[in-house]
């Protein structure tokens, strides 16, 4: 009897923190596959079952696109209201925000649409007295308090019940799309408190963003509705065919930019991207979208989260600003991160720190996509915003839109004073705040910084254009009387320029803006910056910051972006080296249960490869240490006569033996027997690009048919780090 | 003396018709890559020498995006006043066409700007008499005249000078770009003939595209600069990176679309895309798709094609229409196609059918871009055309924008019927005209068909809407007096759906039809139809247009999207088979010259496998026969004491022979000692996905070291069309 012919639980799975092999569960899912379309012949109830089968990969995509889609709306009205919250509260419900208390308000005026009797805030509502230094200050002070009870709460909820759900995520995401398991880093609790976390850690006014935790959050809804479909959650490389296009859900509700999302996916995130997850993706991007906007969170029906429209073009004397906005967004990239030692303190003094410098500047106060949002904005005739008080001339009648160039008035110089405090605020408090342990993204605190040092820039260049008419440079473009310079587009490079210089992303960079911002005229201006800043970024610091946080925590992440130009040999890097022991090999019919349990047990490999003997060292396969221990422990319990002394036979056929020998025990179904392998002389440059492409574990490395040694993505990864002189006991994981 | 210590040429080249081995391509890369930067660090110079050499890659983008974006407006503009041409000519000056003709004259009113005393028809120029049956005649037969001498000259120029000029060309840069050569079908010869016959066949009213032809015409661009540059003119692989992005650049060109071109080249042609080319694509595009507006062939300064705006939002109810529409494009994506027999004739007899058909129909006489962006448009108030001729309510006083919904009038009764004729009319004379010898792509007719049907259905929605508001379908979204169907809203859907069917195109469907429209909102309707379009396309005839011009051409194209599910093994595809004679293979140390030769004489294999020995049949390494052909005829000329009893030794080092021997003849230089071997129990699904990933040309199959077989790239393909029950003599070329 041959106890193997019926599959044992748990054979072929993987263990956690370590990396799946990819062309084994591409080879899992096509047997799958085919078992389906020979039943579906079968009968009508089969044939369904197999359509059913077919069509599970849209649900999910329909499923993934509802459910982070509704969270990124709640989550979004929970952020405004709390963050309301903390100067006040709605008399008439108290779950309204400011905007929403005020619109439903009848009293309203359009003057003046932020205030309204029912919104009163926390001094007002305690003394009686809404101005004066005594309310002021009492309002400060509850501003304070609330933060900090905000990323209070946020800390201990992630440190009490999900470690998982502090950062971004994208960096993890990223590994565990590249091959690698992270048990529990998508599961149901860590979607749960993240959701929460992410909430109050952005209600406290941090500096911090949620849409890169929005990626993870939708990751997660990716990863719960693959439980629903054994295709999906027996698969591992099917399940991240899944999260590739969760991933670009996520990007497309933070920003609203489906094909960016997509195209953020394809570029930065996702390692194996098949055209078929392409279309999906999409698919799933475009339903999280409009889900997100049929609950509305902005108030406006518009899929952008900052529209925009300029009235002017842009001029090529105008590239100069732009490269240097592209430089500062490059250098504003090379900034380092570091992990926090005492994350409960770390957060508490930075909440309390940045709630108490914030509040006194009404740039830094206001949440930060507002700010973007305001930053942004041209300014009309009509604005009534303080970066809009320019001095109109009053004898020149012209249509609304068409504004002439003004000077700046009081009002503009007091806000550039204030954004300029608000810009080194912004940078030196981005910097802490980023790697503390609470969910925080970097897309929004980036864009931030970029934004308003654009928005300088621009009204410097405005200013300088209506008081040097002559000058060579304004002189083609500028004549007085012209509205000729948008600082508006200024700030949105800038912002662009320091999103690209942390992410270094390109392509998808650019589709980001242009969809956030609906304008296709200004791609120019946008690309220019976005290749300056990758540029100087990648001149000074080598890594984005996502690159950077895999190798902080040491995963085994081969990156497909990385050129491998040495000259080394695969005979160079395989084990074992020349002082080593000889490789720990299994033979085919020679081997007995005990020398294979202590060889797993004096061993920590991952895998053993089997000879036909050890003179001939000619290969038949490789197999599984995992699969391995199973069998042994399951051929132990269940099947009679396997004993220690039991040979281990990796043939076809086992001979017949005496009785009075202990059973054998077979083994050849566990056996992989078409173990990849290459030969010593083959180029490490053509090994990474195997190991890249296939998504190998382990390669086994041959010289003229005879077995010499083995190469393991740690060990690849281990000599890359050698080659680049980093410390190559920095990857920890195989 | 070891002579091939010196490369001598050609080796490492590929013959005509066959295919390349992308892995020794990328090592070569390396290799030169390694060897610029080893120098750089000697002298100044070499460093200047390096850093120029990095930048190539964007100087060869910018060059391919001036050049392709000045051919297509050119193109525009030659075409523009060649298909005037047919109907009058302006007396001011003869180069203008009739819209600058009218446009340049003063006398022209803002009501009639199409007509103006300096655009004479060539009756009016002629007889004097701009009216009556007798000028009616006399243009038509001049309109049929220049038509045919249009096609005349265009299939004579094809037939002449470059044959590889026809049709649209993307099959073969799709077969191209996977890595087959096909010498001088990217040639300078090509692209000129392509540009001059591609502007007669479209001005000859045939029912033909420009689109698809630009692709070609642009990668003829990339093939151009290539040359400059040795480190893209010397390596295949380089050459193809460069290669994609020019067809990016190709499409962004031909429909002002540079990111629904850079996604087309990703999605539809491109076969190896790495990252590094996404971005320079991109940059590809956009320089192309600006140098195309500076040039501003369309009178109007939009990035865009088809500018519309709509005024109102679609409702759920309309994407059963919608969908409707997507099967129609599915339906019109099953048409078959079929090289021409005769091909002058043909061109000839299509042409005078054509165009005697086309001009009594004022749909069809006009350019088909023309005739979509009508139907695309909606009706304002202030429009004039026939198909906007709706019965206006005179006792209404609204503003202009807001139209309620309103009766067809006559007008729009007599455009339906020449609507419908013309739909009939187009549908079959483009299945009889593509496949013809001539430049013809299918992306403009496909979109004319889909827009006719679609504008058809949407103004039949719209006349059943108003007369019968009660319908409990229209009661919920369409009150009376409110306008709520958007007949070219309609349109534009039905031509995504047929572009849809023919190409198989999704994402870059979306994306490119969005770009082309400027319409974010409509993105729904137009996935619903792309969707169900290729669904239903997929489900009647298996493959898009490109993928079937391909089988009829019997290139070796190894699809990435066809899934292979079978359950054969490598040792079931390798050569040699049971009964077959044993692999051709050479000894490392035992083969004389004369064995060689003979082995080359006898054989018309490609390559031959290494062994140590017959007997032992350990695999040392692999040797291309082209490379071992020159080998030995540059031995025998230049090396003394090379004869045929010469012993050719592929091992490290030649035995010392005494002086009474012939002269050894060292190989192991052109050897490849890194072969790539899969073991004959390999699932044929691996092997494939192998291939695909690492662009394989062959692969060799051992059996516990044992060399057993070889599997080449055409055996792979004929396996699979085995598989699938097609003719495995269909694949003709390796």
């Amino acid at each position: 009897m041959d106890f193997l012919d019926e599959p044992f639980p748990d054979v072929g799975t993987y263990e956690d923190f370590h990396t799946i092999d990819w062309l084994r569960e591409k080879s899992r899912d096509t047997d799958r596959h085919r078992k389906i379309t020979s039943k579906s012949k079968e009968s009508i109830w089969e044939l369904i079952k197999s359509l059913l089968d077919a069509w599970s990969g849209w649900v999910v995509m329909l499923l993934i696109g509802l459910l982070s889609g509704t969270l990124a709306g709640v989550i979004d009205l929970a952020v405004d209201w709390m963050t309301d919250l903390k100067e006040g509260v709605c008399l008439s419900a108290f779950w309204y925000s400011h905007e929403q208390c005020c619109w439903t308000s009848n009293e309203t005026t359009f003057d003046d649409r932020d205030k309204c009797p029912q919104w009163q805030k926390w001094a007002e509502l305690m003394t009686g007295h809404a101005e004066g230094a005594g309310a002021y200050v009492l309002n400060y002070f509850l501003y304070v308090l609330w933060a900090l009870l905000f990323s209070f709460l946020a800390v201990s909820l992630v440190r009490v019940f999900a470690p998982y759900a502090c950062g971004s995520g994208i960096p993890e995401i990223k590994t565990i799309l590249s091959g690698f398991i992270i048990r529990g880093y998508l599961g149901k609790w860590t979607l749960l408190i993240k959701t929460v976390t992410l909430v109050l850690a952005v209600s406290s006014g941090l500096s911090l963003g949620k849409e890169g935790p929005l990626v993870h959050v939708a990751c997660c809804c990716g990863n719960l509705f693959c439980s629903l479909f054994s295709k999906y959650s027996k698969n591992e490389g099917k399940r991240r065919e899944v999260l590739s296009a969760a991933a670009a859900a996520g990007v497309s509700v933070a920003f609203g930019a489906p094909i960016g999302g997509v195209l953020f996916s394809l570029e930065e995130v996702s390692y194996y991207f098949p055209l078929k997850t392409l279309w999906r993706s999409f698919f799933a991007a475009l339903v999280a979208a409009f889900t997100l906007r049929s609950i509305n969170p902005f108030g406006n029906s518009r899929l952008v989260l900052f529209y925009v429209e300029y009235h002017t073009p842009w001029y090529m004397a105008e590239l100069v600003p732009f490269i240097l906005l592209g430089v500062f967004g490059g250098l504003w990239g090379t900034k380092t991160t570091q992990l926090g030692k005492y994350p409960v303190l770390e957060v508490i003094a930075v909440t309390g720190i940045t709630a108490v410098l914030a509040y006194p500047n009404p740039y830094t106060r206001r949440s930060t996509s507002e700010l973007i949002s305001e930053l942004f904005n041209d300014c009309g005739a009509l604005e009534s915003s303080q970066l809009c008080d320019y001095i109109n001339n009053p004898n020149m009648s012209r249509p609304v839109d068409d504004i002439p160039d003004r000077p700046a008035g009081p009002g503009v110089y007091n806000a550039l004073w204030q954004l300029a405090l608000a810009l080194i605020f912004k940078i030196v408090i981005t910097i802490f705040t980023f790697g503390m342990k609470i969910p925080s993204g970097l897309f929004i605190p980036s864009m931030a910084v970029g934004a308003i040092a654009g928005r300088i820039v621009g009204i410097a260049v405005e200013q300088m254009a209506y008081h040097h008419h002559d000058w060579i440079i304004f002189k083609n473009w500028c004549r007085p009387g012209a509205d000729c310079v948008t600082p508006g587009l200024y700030a949105m490079v800038g912002a662009a320029a320091c999103l690209g210089g942390v992410t270094r992303m390109t392509v998808s960079l650019v589709v980001i803006m242009f969809e956030l911002t609906g304008g296709l005229e200004y791609i120019v201006p946008l690309m220019a910056a976005a290749v300056t800043s990758k540029w100087v970024a990648d001149a000074f610091g080598k890594e984005g910051i996502y690159e950077s946080h895999i190798q902080l925590n040491g995963y085994p992440y081969l990156d497909v972006r990385d050129e491998f130009t040495h000259r080394t040999l695969a005979t160079d890097v395989m084990r074992p080296r020349r002082n080593d022991p000889p490789l720990a090999v299994l033979t085919q019919d020679s081997t007995t249960v005990e020398d294979v349990e202590t060889l797993i047990k004096d061993t920590d490999y991952n895998g053993f490869p089997v000879v036909v003997s050890r003179e001939s060292e000619r290969l038949i396969g490789f197999v599984q240490r995992r699969d391995l221990t199973l069998a042994i422990k399951n051929a132990r319990q269940k099947q009679d006569g396997v004993v220690s002394s039991s040979v281990v036979y990796f043939t076809e056929d086992a001979p017949q033996l005496p009785a009075s020998n202990p059973q054998p025990l077979k083994l050849r179904r566990i056996l992989n027997l078409s173990p990849f392998t290459v030969t010593d002389h083959t180029p490490m440059e053509t090994v990474v690009d195997i190991f890249r492409k296939l998504g190998l574990r382990q390669c086994l490395v041959t010289r003229s048919g005879r077995l010499l040694g083995i190469i393991t993505k740690k060990d690849v990864l281990r000599h890359m780090a050698q080659m680049m002189n980093q410390d190559p006991e920095s990857i920890m994981f195989n």
